[in-house]
């Protein structure tokens, strides 16, 4: 039912709801988290990055072990793993020899989640 | 902390736990599913289209309103609003001559807020 377009709206500017107008902007987020906001979701907008936060949404992992699951080369995921890292949706810890991978916090794991819900909604 | 670059991973290749890849590649996403959720979050990776969604998500508004609140021109944020309907974020619904914008369903305002909260989580 929501595939047709939207007739061409015929609001006139008598029609402005002010009072709804000035509660919007009361709530609404300002340009900058808005850019920063934009950014967070930027570093989730790619199917590799996407895969890489699937894996570790259940636990950490390492480069090798990530690159053996994704089928993929360990400089390939070395590289979308920096990206996630500077973009602060995954972070690091040494253990011996070992670095492991994690997701930053538990909003990611939720954001990948709700993004899933979102896609079998219907 | 997390500010160092992580030291060079040194797994050989005896490292890899393959009980943990097979368990990982059990649950993880297809290429399929990682690209459609990859394309929803870049829907939502461009400050105005996130100021669109923070503005929709306490109530539905029309899109003269809308670019009311958002000090931009009606044909902008019509711009906006329709790559938002094509990627199933927002939708509409028709009420006398007026046209009400909408989110597509509560996994959308789950995301905008637990992106937020991920902004602000340190």
């Amino acid at each position: 039912m929501e595939t047709q377009v939207p007739p061409r709206e015929k609001c006139e500017s008598a029609d402005v709801d002010e009072a709804r107008v000035r509660e919007t902007q009361e709530h609404l987020i300002d340009g900058l988290t808005a850019t920063r906001l934009a950014w967070t979701f930027k570093a989730l907008s790619d199917p590799t990055r996407v895969r890489i936060i699937s894996a570790l949404s259940h636990h950490e992992m390492c480069v090798y072990d990530l690159a053996a699951a994704l089928g993929m080369s360990q400089s390939a995921v070395s590289h979308q793993l920096r990206t996630l890292r500077e973009m602060r949706l995954v972070r690091f810890r040494k253990e011996g020899r070992h670095v492991y991978y994690t997701l930053d916090d538990a909003h990611i794991h939720d954001l990948f989640h709700q993004g899933l819900e979102h896609l079998n909604h219907d």
